[in-house]
């Protein structure tokens, strides 16, 4: 199916499922849509946080169609399930937020790690997760992220484990993408992170790292969610996790150079 | 001089010269300072034209600090000379602005080409605007930018002419360093971009373009400017042309990968 197929299996109702593995090639997105009057703090938020909020897209106010990630799409239906928080509270899993549109929400479309997981995978780079069909493992961490106006938080991190003499092509070959969070931001030593115990994520689930491996840390988009979750912005919309927005971007499109 | 020392000689009025040249290896910046009302629009034209727009940092409203480029300078003292326009109408060019400031005012530094021409250089790579103390050749195209809000207009390029051996090498090094325009936008075939007569720039000096050369077109911080003053924002405050911001930040550390 290509995106524009899923997208349309969405809208229909037909597509309620994680969208891991479809429409090969496309870039998927994280979602997140505030209020106008927030949209200043979470777009700067992002501008000082590249790693963990990459930017590929910001609707203008109460607009719902990304006019460059996917023409014709509407975000107000076509990803498969989303979750609205109310003053940082969990309010609802619905599959469709036609009837929560506003005309002041500005939705942002940040990138996803599925793009340079693939690109590792392909180069010959396993990842037990992904082999394993389970969700990456992810961790507050003791590092700040570089606050902006009513928004701060610890940086979020997801963790792969990597064999010693994968690590620097791992480095390599995600830091050619960084509209999906690049390069890792740590390798190896999660005490100095802050992370007593891998065993225990803070979301996702938890894989193990074997002999001969080290734990490699990315910047996780889920930062950028918990940072407005815990500022109680008044309504956010995000996908539900797994759930992502499959775009029309080709993943090689976002390297950069 | 160091950076410091530069930016407390502008503070004392002892230097007011254009800043070519000084505190090698320290990034140089483009200032702008919009009052907040039209700093969202501001920083969401620089998300959605990251090449001509490259973002260092942006200050909190009505702070003149700008805490991560330059710890402890003050944005309305520590540049040479500054440009202040009300309604896109130059109205003054003061070594100061402290008696403009105001508590909604937002400063904008952005990524200065000085720093891709220094690794040119280092190179081998010959800047003729360089080697003849010229301003380089800057010309409105007719690629459209993308809008954001108030803010559209077109992209302006500079223009660097470049020995046909010596054109992928320089798109290899300066797209290292996307936060100061990155690779070109465009190579040779100048009436592709609209430009009619590559002699007569729209802004700073002509430079010719030898036999065996070719016209490489980057991307311009005047276009951010020029946008600004086109949607005739209230207040907009630049630095003159040439008078940069000296920061601490070194300019290998701009370096992407």
């Amino acid at each position: 199916m290509t995106a524009a197929a899923i997208r349309a299996a969405c809208r229909g109702g037909t597509w309620t499922r994680p969208t891991a593995g479809v429409a090969p090639g496309c870039a998927q997105a994280n979602l997140a849509v505030l209020p106008r009057d927030w949209a200043y703090d979470f777009l700067l938020f992002c501008q000082r946080n590249p790693k963990p909020c990459p930017l590929l897209e910001v609707t203008e106010p109460g607009a719902p169609e990304p006019v460059t990630a996917a023409p014709g799409a509407d975000l107000r239906t076509d990803l498969p399930r989303y979750r609205v928080y109310r003053d940082g509270e969990l309010v609802e899993e619905p599959a469709d937020i036609t009837h929560l549109w506003r005309d002041d929400l500005v939705a942002f479309l940040l990138g996803c790690s599925f793009t340079f997981e693939h690109a590792l995978v392909r180069a010959g780079i396993p990842l037990r997760h992904l082999a394993d069909g389970r969700n990456v493992a992810m961790y507050r961490t003791r590092v700040a992220t570089r606050p902006a106006g009513r928004l701060h938080g610890p940086l979020v991190v997801s963790m792969r484990p990597i064999a010693a003499a994968d690590v620097a092509r791992a480095v390599q070959i995600s830091g050619r993408y960084p509209a999906v969070h690049g390069a890792p931001v740590h390798v190896g030593e999660p005490g100095a992170l802050g992370i007593a115990d891998l065993a225990h994520p803070d979301y996702g689930d938890a894989t193990e790292v074997a002999p001969g491996e080290l734990p490699v840390f990315w910047a996780c988009g889920v930062t950028p969610q918990a940072v407005a979750v815990a500022a109680r912005v008044p309504l956010l919309i995000t996908h539900a996790p797994g759930h992502m927005f499959v775009t029309d971007i080709s993943e090689e499109s976002l390297a950069a150079g």
